[in-house]
């Protein structure tokens, strides 16, 4: 295809995206739950087709070389299906947002003013291979009302396609409007930058996957694009702390699931408490496997797994079993290290003061800030939300666990019997 | 300067907003107001150098052939002055939206979250010549414990300046923290860019000015920025609407202020009182002045002043004494021209049935949609804000009137006792 049948392509979804978006606000919560499970049921019915489907992605994978890890994220079986469906089945019972009034109140002039949640309209999924994203994103996106335009990554373009059929398929009969749910059908890498042009039929874009990924968005997009960037999550060691919670919750944080954007990887101590706190940690995160980079004060105190931190440390987000660790000399400093080299993700104070945890609450500037807890809660599904389509690292729009609720807008309705200014 | 001098010139500003930034989340609401209300006695006490300032501008305005019309909105005098500083005076009197509690709920398990609002953080605002934008903006963007780098337009340089100074100044005396309100001192087009591309510094950008600058920023800015683009305002009149309401509805809605993007643009008309109504309005118009652009159907009914319309009227912000004119078959009709010519601004429902007014503000897609009441209650101070920064035609993070609230973001505060996962 040439660039310029690539553009027309994309102009032409996000025209059908945008007629699709006036159709969807027209469903009731129930039809759209009723739509949501023939979705599922169409899902298992396809089953032969999607894992065959599937097989062609494994098949072009391993001919390709990807690694392992890569391979397995992208592998359809039956109870991977199984599962899929259930996800999409589960979000039908969801309470839906839409039509709520967050306020309203009466002018002196006699004018009412509610304020209600709408869709948003037209929604950009940009994701990578796991083809999970393609019925999870779809699903959370069409329960709040909204049309959807994805873009998966090229290795799970057979799977994407055949459970974007199936979407769609299961969805229309039970009256789901044409084009609610499209897949760009093709992975030519320029469709990415014409999504990213068309603000005048895409109202969000939310990539899911690597800083590349996002990057990339970021720099070539008109529309707002909600990004969920990396964490470089804090615990803070106060005094006073009840030090066997401070273990649990650092250890917790750290190894209960390395690999996500809510897991610990700095670790603060008060200078006051090293030499009694760091080695029953150093000993804990030893047993755990955990490899820690510390400041000179406190390597002869961590054992001999502590290695010397450098400055790059205070930054990284390691995602695997490897934890900075630092002495501060108060609250304040524990402050503004994490304000100056975290990611305003997830941070957490552990102290028994709830006049210092007050303060660390309310000057740390991120989206999640714990006091007692494991930051690993900072999820969608542990903060009560049924489901999430990520963690916001944007301040604006969405911060944080991004439910339901954050893929709405909202308008507002005034009634009145004939003022005029 | 060179290009990377600037460069280099607003990365130190960006540095120094952020700084700033964590420090205004210290201050209280008491202090914030202290600070206000020394700002606008600042802005009083500075009368001669700010006026003097002003001339300036005014001079090489003249000397450099400006309209009339843009020599007045730069012109400063005694009178205008003193309504800066009541402006800035009137902004401490607001309640601070700053830590209100959103909700609050308890998970399963003990934690309590706590959803707060805070401040966004380092906003920039780019503007066009009116000086008092800087107050104004400084004034919202601070009270709501934001810093702001300004960046003026450079007809009113030496105004902004000397404004920008009475602030910060008049500011610091109060307890503001250093670099709170910064003024970008030169006007070379580039910092605009620099600006834009600044995202590690500045979370929000608001434009305020016309489409080429709004364009400009939105096709170079990494961070969101909100946008107040164009009202194409509607008034769809139902046929069992009291026709007197609304010919005085349409006629406040076109003539009341014209030049205002809540101002009316398009009449629409359903064909079955078409006969009765297009004699009324049209006459009522003429009256007016108001020149009129009619499909063929209504051209013989609205009397001598009405031309014919082109497909180019039914996008047009004319934002003067013009307005097209249309018939439609039914409320649908309207709504499906409403939702593909307008610029979901602003728009009203004329008529006795709830059953119809209910679907049509369901269904057209806009900021604010009316029933029985002017398009030019599209306002802050008409909502009830107190103020407002701008009127939103974004739908994410704030769509319609922006007040203080939307000046704010929100983080999550989770209070433990231990719990891990």
């Amino acid at each position: 295809m040439t660039d310029s049948d690539i553009q027309s392509a994309i102009l032409d979804m996000g025209r059908r995206a945008r007629a699709a978006a006036h159709a969807l606000v027209k469903l009731t919560s129930d039809q759209k739950n009723t739509i949501l499970r023939a979705m599922a049921d169409e899902l298992l019915a396809r089953e032969s087709e999607i894992l065959a489907a599937n097989a062609l992605d494994l098949e072009r994978a391993e001919k390709n070389g990807l690694s392992n890890a890569m391979i397995d994220r992208l592998r359809l079986d039956s109870k991977r299906l199984a599962a899929i469906a259930q996800a999409v089945s589960d979000v039908a019972a969801l309470p839906d947002p839409v039509g709520e009034k967050l306020t309203d109140w009466t002018r002196p002039n006699g004018l009412h003013i509610r304020k209600v949640r709408v869709p948003i309209g037209v929604i950009g999924i940009i994701f990578e291979s796991r083809p999970n994203v393609t019925t999870d994103a779809a699903s959370l996106c069409f329960k709040t009302g909204n049309a959807t335009i994805l873009r998966g990554g090229s290795e799970a373009i057979d799977s994407n396609r055949a459970l974007a059929a199936a979407l769609q398929a299961g969805g229309e009969r039970a009256g789901l409007p044409a084009d609610s749910v499209q897949l760009i059908p093709f992975t030519d890498r320029s469709s990415v930058e014409h999504m990213a042009q068309m603000d005048q039929f895409i109202d969000l874009i939310i990539p899911r996957g690597g800083r590349g990924l996002i990057e990339k968005v970021v720099s070539t997009a008109r529309m707002p694009v909600i990004k969920h960037y990396d964490g470089v999550c804090h615990i803070y060691v106060h005094p006073d702390a009840d030090l066997e919670m401070a273990a649990n919750i650092i250890a917790n944080s750290k190894c209960q699931k390395p690999g996500v954007c809510n897991a610990l990887e700095t670790l603060l101590i008060h200078q006051d408490i090293a030499s009694t706190f760091a080695p029953i940690i150093g000993q804990r995160l030893a047993d755990a496997g955990v490899q820690m980079r510390a400041d000179p004060r406190l390597l002869p105190l961590l054992g001999d797994a502590a290695l010397p931190a450098t400055e790059e440390d205070w930054t990284t987000e390691y995602l695997e079993l490897i934890l900075s660790i630092k002495t501060v000399a108060s609250v304040e400093e524990a402050i503004a290290h994490i304000n100056r080299y975290g990611s305003h993700h997830t941070d957490s104070i552990i102290t028994r003061d709830e006049t210092v945890a007050a303060q660390f609450q309310h000057e740390v500037d991120s989206a999640v800030v714990m006091h007692n807890a494991s930051t690993r809660f900072n999820d969608g599904g542990e903060f009560g939300f049924g489901a999430e389509i990520g963690i916001s690292t944007d301040k604006l729009h969405a911060r944080g666990p991004m439910g339901l609720a954050e893929l709405t807008s909202y308008k507002y309705l005034v009634d009145g019997n004939g003022q005029v200014r």
